[in-house]
């Protein structure tokens, strides 16, 4: 028989695995959902619009998408996460999307971070950070303010190079269009 | 003839008039539309709602008038001031509302204070403060934040009796219906 010292020195390493196992199907889920964030940041870079996507999940279905289309749209609310929480809002029924994971490729704006915590979202899982104007951690942390009735739980750097990416490339074809066209003239 | 000491005394005193007047006239201007948006904040007390009002003025006219909808829409958007810069944005044909006044009965949330600036709105004229929630200059000042790319010129205090008292009757009203209800029980 074990000592009672080794028992609770296995109990202990289960306890680990389980950890580590939770984890890493956490992990898994969260890029699964956060590709589809991607597709949906695509789309806009198709219109010309900054590449920005959002889905959010319910129970685990999606239940809203958005993408960036604030200049085809000529609206200051057509950001990714405020197109996606309205259609989340209609499958709820409710403007509290309790219960709701958010994945977002860039982090929120000002607004976007202000309706999440109003909609009292539980969870926003993050792709890349946006250092000069980003509201969940960056300028300022509004999903995460004690004064406020309610705080997100914040998940960063989900496939962050390839949320990155998209960004690059649709700043680096607009430069290089804008390098042609004076080119041309 | 003046001394030169008289004449600039009299061009200062000359100088402060102007000042006093154009301020007085800025001060009626405000409360004329003010008094607009507590208007549109008892529409939704008369649906039960808290009764809070907006409206957006560009060029002497209004533009966007907006009341809170939020349990009759189920939406986290049917704030009064998103609803009124929704209706601004559609005269306006931009997401951009420069040029615009809004006119709001209580200090903004942390999505509106975000959506006010997200627009670009050059000035807010507020009713009563919201020292618990309010972001604009109570809990936090989103509206007038050096790190962001816009800031806002804010006047507060516009009509500010008459604007807490509307909220005020509103949740004496649903305290004594409340009461009331046990009463009968």
């Amino acid at each position: 028989m074990r000592s009672k010292r080794a028992r609770r020195q296995a109990r202990r390493e289960r306890k680990e695995a389980e950890a580590i196992e939770a984890a890493a199907l956490q992990l898994k889920t969260d890029e699964k959902y956060m590709k589809q964030a991607i597709k949906q940041a695509k789309k806009a870079a198709e219109l010309g619009e900054v590449p920005i996507g959002c889905v959010i999940v319910y129970e685990g279905k999606i239940i809203g998408r958005g993408y960036n289309r604030r200049n085809t749209d000529k609206s200051t609310f057509s950001h990714a996460e405020i197109s996606a929480m309205k259609k989340a809002g209609k499958v709820i029924g409710d403007w509290r999307l309790e219960g709701c994971t958010m994945y977002v490729t860039l982090e929120p704006c000002q607004m976007c971070a202000g309706a999440i915590v109003q909609a009292r979202i539980p969870r926003v899982v993050m792709g890349c950070m946006n250092p000069k104007a980003g509201c969940a951690g960056s300028v300022v942390n509004i999903l995460q303010m004690k004064e406020f009735n309610h705080q997100v739980d914040v998940t960063r750097d989900i496939l962050k190079e390839e949320c990155s990416r998209v960004l690059k490339d649709f700043f680096a074809g607009l430069r290089s269009r804008d390098k042609e066209g004076r080119g041309g003239k």
